[in-house]
């Protein structure tokens, strides 16, 4: 972390506007004087938001977007686990449909003695949430106190929680601000956003999965890219490791969307089994926790070990032992049926025979939220039973009249809607598609470079 | 006026926030809507600020401006003066330093048989303000209730008032947050700042003085046209007879700065004398006035006219009117002492001989603030007996030890903060300037074209 250079005496906003506006480069006390008098209520919306907007606009070097994400990370407490043994390791993903990777990364990179120290949020649009899944276990407590968060991770290895709000204050205020000003949709402030709070976490070294298609925030490959390359430089100005694997979100990962069906599903994973894009793009996550986590020599090596950390059962062993401290019922991992359950479903049947040309991916999110397994504001709960398991995926044969998606639902009216748009989003073709999207398209950091 | 639309029932800030920020050009029925539940404190400032950001960085079109000015206009009152005879002219210049020309043109254009409603603005930053050269005459009241104004110029012909709470209440509101956001410098937001103020006069038609040079908002050529455009073109949208001059304000228009001072000024000029440049420019501007005002059958009648007007003595017999109506001491017509006097004069002489090369327009009128003849800040009072008289203009020779300008002080530690920044304004050059930069750079209008 970069040393504070203390409050100016003479610093007034409107000077800082007024620069970002005409294109001219903050500096970090600049930048510094801005988050902390608007995290301590001394600077108005008014002024912040015009800012943002500017930002928005006139985008931020990489020296500028550095110093936003340290002001907003030093807004509030940073955790201090230099008295854990080993070095701590976390994955953040940019959200996608279907991705519940954390809850098989967590446990595995724990098993191998890498600490994963994870905070994360809950899902808002068409994306899922990791603290949503964790939620349909039943007794799942996402909500620990610091002190109870860290003795989970010393004892246990890995801990999943919540923002807390003593975490990157700042960052709170300032996405509020951000969400009714049409500010939310700048790299630059991504970028400080989650790696203000992921920083804040007192790790050592983070990997990235930033998702690209039509599932996932960032829709273009360029405009992943370009995300990844930031979040990866702001990380290592501010002396932690970073790498960034952009992989594919054109279609959902794995089969199941929904918080209970996911949950089974990481399940499957960590038993061996699961879908093959699943499960392949948790080894991959998981050698890069294992490598800059300091247990594998080579990022082989820790694919290699990761796959051992499954079929030995340790992976889900420690699943088990994180959910069992954390207040869950861990006899799910044994019988499913103790999850949630819908009280009906539905198949999506194929109209004609062919292939699955395309899923578009962000549709079918949709028709999960629609399903009441996400939310469309922000104060919406969640249903944990409901969601939609796909039979067929990119690529696949099917013949007419051959189920495509069963649909888990609670309400025959949101089941109707869901249907109408799973329908529309699957493509049949008559000739398989002739390209397959890899499931990673590229990986970056001087980690790579160094490996 | 363009026929209201009538509130939208769906109207989201943020999605004409959204909107503004992709550069995609917004609706009337969504300026309008943002306008009104803004000035109705319905949608806060923070959502307002942010979207004006945005105006100053994606520009406007057109339409967008004009939609915005009549939003504006229609916030307040719009004065209905059709039971006035004959056609109602005014005049608004962008501002600059010693430009007086609003006093002697509102007099000259009513005694020509133009009623002139002219509500004017107080000085800020380095330029004057006309309602503060006004109240330098002892007993002028600028604030009179609407009927007393409407009163005052149906009988006289000519009325000068200060914006009141009824006109126009969304710029009010709109121009203190844009001075607090970094929003003040579009020429979107200038334009429609000025035009929905001055069509709230309810008058026909309007002849804008649009400055440029070192003296000017506008400091380049360009900038200006592209104002004065923009302005012409919204007036023109909004039904209106608009005509826009753009005039040199490289150097201080005719001799004097200050505010009594320029009260003497206007009177030397309304008696047939005063400096050439000054009395050219109200020349040329009356006679756009008398012309727009349907009394003059060409501009260079009305330029004829003016004059006429001037020699006879019946514009300084307007005046004279017109302050005696607004409670001012009409015998500073004759007695310019009967105006604030300072208590102390000082010269500032050149330091060698040659010729004034140029004369660094703000800065002087930036002397004549720390004088106090003018507002560093909105809530400061000013003192209308100080100011500067200059001898020498750019061209002139000067000898050494020849006297540049007389500066008219209370205060010698202002004063001699003043001295050195005319001192320094003043460039004295060995040889003659070649290129004497005109009064009139270029006039701008349908009116011209048709002319």
């Amino acid at each position: 972390m970069i040393p504070p250079t203390g409050a100016s005496q003479t610093f007034r906003a409107i000077d800082v506007i007024r620069k970002k506006r005409d294109g001219v480069e903050l500096s970090r006390a600049e930048i510094e004087d801005l988050v902390n008098s608007y995290t301590k209520g001394e600077t108005p919306d008014y002024q912040v938001s015009a800012w943002l907007m500017a930002v928005v606009l006139r985008g931020m070097t990489r020296p500028e977007t550095a110093a936003l994400t340290d002001a907003m990370l030093r807004s509030g407490e940073v955790l201090d686990l230099s008295a854990l043994r080993g070095r701590k390791v976390d994955k953040h993903s940019t959200g996608g449909v279907g991705d519940k990777t954390s809850l098989v990364l967590a446990p595995l990179a724990a098993a191998a003695g890498v600490a994963v120290p994870m905070i994360s949020g809950r899902g808002l649009g068409h994306t899922g949430g990791t603290l949503d899944k964790l939620e349909a276990i039943p007794g799942f407590n996402v909500n620990l106190p610091v002190a109870e968060f860290r003795r989970v991770l010393e004892i246990c290895g890995c801990a999943m929680i919540g923002q807390t709000a003593e975490i990157a204050p700042a960052d709170r205020k300032l996405y509020a601000l951000r969400d009714v000003t049409g500010t939310v949709e700048s790299p630059y402030l991504i970028c400080a956003s989650i790696m203000s709070k992921k920083l804040a976490e007192g790790i050592d070294a983070l990997v990235l999965d930033v998702k690209t298609g039509s599932g996932a925030f960032m829709k273009s490959e360029k405009d992943a890219n370009f995300l990844a390359d930031l979040m990866v430089e702001t990380g290592e100005r501010m002396g932690k490791q970073v790498v960034a694997l952009i992989t594919d979100m054109d279609q959902p990962l794995g089969n199941m969307i929904g918080n209970a069906l996911e949950v089974v599903e990481v399940v499957e994973v960590l038993r061996g089994g699961g879908p093959e894009d699943l499960r392949e793009l948790c080894l991959e996550l998981g050698a890069w926790m294992l490598y800059l986590g300091g247990v594998a020599r080579t990022v082989a090596d820790g694919k290699q070990q990761s796959a051992r950390l499954i079929s030995s059962g340790k992976a889900l062993e420690k699943f088990r032992q994180m959910v069992e401290m954390q207040g869950g019922d861990p006899r799910v991992m044994d019988d499913a049926k103790r999850l949630p359950q819908p009280q009906s479903t539905v198949q999506v049947t194929s109209a004609k025979s062919g292939y699955v040309g395309s899923l578009q991916c962000e549709q079918i999110g949709t028709a999960c939220v629609i399903l009441g397994g996400g939310r469309e504001r922000k104060e919406d709960s969640v249903d944990p039973a409901v969601g939609i398991v796909l039979h067929k995926k990119v690529g696949d044969r099917v013949a007419a009249g051959e189920p495509l998606a069963t649909i888990y639902y609670n309400a025959e009216a949101r089941a109707a809607r869901a249907r109408q748009l799973i329908e529309a989003s699957c493509q049949i073709t008559d000739a398989a598609p002739t390209t397959k999207r890899t499931l990673v398209h590229r990986i970056i950091g001087k980690s790579v470079e160094a490996h």
